[in-house]
């Protein structure tokens, strides 16, 4: 079999490292053509050594001269700045691992897309703040988008073979963070050190605290509502503490089929990279009698308003819910820094949306302005606070 | 849309009862050719006014002239007999549901196979007592099965666009039925009055004792060992006492699927109908957090030998997991009428089991033997008892 040819634009992080780990285990499946990273010129030339990249990208061009003199004799090429980081991701592939966190991995995202192949899409910025641009470009390229969210994967899973129109719910689970069971008191004395420790997942900062909030199944609402265009209405959350079951969807006949898993981002990985087909992994196999129990309730909207705000920015339309995703970004960035309390950040979305309505973002270059204005915003904003 | 042709052998029953019943909501999408009963004459001709069928048949001849006065006027056909039950089945249509219980029903269900057409297959003798010869058949004639036994429906819309190569471990959930708490000394005492009393599904008599004694979970992983062919080392029971999960297949990627719904026929069997689509039900959605939790246990084989014995019969292979149908009959009949101890049931199985090792059958005549000499050395040995 022809090895398929993957590129993997975020290479250092936690899903590309998870990529990159199942690769390993069928290298001969796979030929590795791009492998990116922010500025990590020491780890990127070391994994493009390791695969036989054929070329490594530094978005950072700083770090541009570490990563030539790392690569020294290797023959991979080498290139740096957001320009080549797009050029990198227009290079043909089979398949596009699109992993870049933030609003960084926008362009090269859309670059891959319009290569009108196929892409994993782990990248939430890419359907949160530019949705509505993001899949008509899939839709004009005819490009296969792979949701590699471990909660998106379940629900691409469970929709196969089966038609949206069938569609009667889809519920996206949520561990309810940390702070599931605090009262409204306890929340709002939150410290960032007690919100970034997630139960269940592994996670950074950023994502720890949007878990903890609930912004972050807010945003999967959103990433949801363009993946899986059934109606808002359709949409539900439902808290499952153990994150076995990570999403369902139920049809019109009564039957819901669900996904379920460990908490590893290898198996939503190994399902994007094997689709239509699975390829083995070593996570361990489910053992239901073991765990006993999974236990489920419903969200408390009170005391996280998050995921209402988001469905409200649907509802909104337009530039809303890439404004929401900055006003977020900035809040959660002031609560780390200690300038914001918990509960505060929700406060905060969602002044900055009630004062500010974007337009409809008809590109990129509209997003990222729209992104700008928010944090802009934002920060004025909490000056004052 | 032209109306899809359907016969339903065993349109009296509960099975039967719920397809019409969903037949009932989509009248102008079918056109119902058969309708069969064993000899509920009054019932069966007023269900065939009522769908206008061209021909109902009564499996008891004695039962005939009832069916015929009662369906005087209508221009509708009427049978009985044996005989023209299996030609009633080989009636061209484009689909059969065959839900005749029992033995009775593996004759009128090959010849519902025989037409290579599709088959929705609730009569679970065919698999557990004429397997190989069932799926060979269907294998000859390009027939597609559709099963609809709910653990079984589970698993086949749990497999839809998948390879069964792929599959890890496919797990048939269980109630565990009236008795799972029970211990040893108590289900020594249990009596019939309380093994009929199941938690979960209402059921017939005979398959309410075969989930208490776990004998019904037995039969449907023989079931499933014929119908997806992964190995019996791939198959596993789980007790699940809500009976909200139907079962589930785990893939060697780490991802299982699960299907869930509602402790309702309908579900599955519209499932059957429609498929490879979707048809609304009147079923009531799926709300987990009103149910709060979900719980796992592993089967207990001491106290409940019944699927280890069916694991045996499968690895004997040839004629056993006939005789084993067979003698587990018997042996209930024996309960039920007082003259056998619960516990003894899967006693009364394995040793009949452990003395006769039938021979591998190629014929539904085959099968029947198989049958007729199992039963007759049950009872031979119930009366020593």
């Amino acid at each position: 079999m022809t090895p398929r040819r993957i590129s993997i634009l975020g290479a250092t992080g936690s899903i590309g490292s998870s990529t990159l780990d199942l690769i390993r285990r069928q290298r001969d499946a796979w030929q590795v053509v791009v492998l990116t990273a922010n500025c990590q010129a020491a780890d990127l030339a070391k994994l493009a050594r390791e695969f036989g990249a054929e070329l490594a990208v530094v978005a950072d061009e700083t770090c541009l001269p570490a990563l030539r003199d790392a690569l020294a004799g290797s023959g991979i090429a080498s290139a740096g700045g957001a320009e080549a980081l797009v050029e990198a991701a227009a290079r043909p592939v089979d398949l596009t691992v699109s992993a870049i966190v933030g609003c960084a991995g926008l362009a090269p995202t859309m670059a891959a897309i319009e290569q009108g192949r196929t892409v994993a899409l782990a990248n939430k910025e890419a359907l949160v703040s530019a949705g509505t641009v993001m899949m008509a470009a899939i839709a004009r390229h005819g490009t296969t988008l792979l949701p590699t969210d471990s909660e998106h994967n379940a629900i691409f899973q469970c929709l196969a073979g089966n038609d949206l129109a069938h569609v009667r719910s889809i519920t996206l689970t949520a561990s309810g963070g940390p702070f599931r069971d605090w009262t409204a008191q306890q929340l709002a004395a939150a410290t960032p050190a007690q919100a970034v420790k997630h139960p269940n997942w592994s996670m950074g900062t950023k994502i720890s605290v949007d878990s903890a909030t609930m912004f972050n199944k807010g945003l999967e609402l959103i990433e949801a509502h363009y993946l899986f265009p059934v109606g808002l209405e359709k949409l539900r959350i439902v808290i499952h503490p153990q994150s076995v079951v990570h999403s369902m969807v139920e049809y019109r006949d009564g039957s819901t089929l669900a996904q379920l898993g460990p908490s590893d981002m290898r198996v939503p990985i190994a399902s994007c990279l094997a689709w239509p087909s699975r390829m083995e992994t070593p996570c361990a196999p489910l053992d239901l009698a073991a765990l006993g129990q999974l236990t489920f309730c419903a969200p408390d909207e009170d005391r996280f308003p998050a995921t209402r705000l988001c469905r409200e920015a649907v509802e909104a339309g337009a530039g809303a819910p890439a404004a929401l995703n900055a006003a977020n970004e900035e809040a959660v960035a002031a609560f780390l820094a200690g300038k914001l309390r918990f509960t505060d950040i929700a406060v905060m979305v969602d002044q900055v949306l009630n004062r500010y309505a974007p337009p409809a973002p008809e590109s990129l270059a509209d997003v990222m302005a729209i992104d700008t204005e928010t944090r802009a915003m934002a920060r004025a904003a909490m000056e004052l606070v």
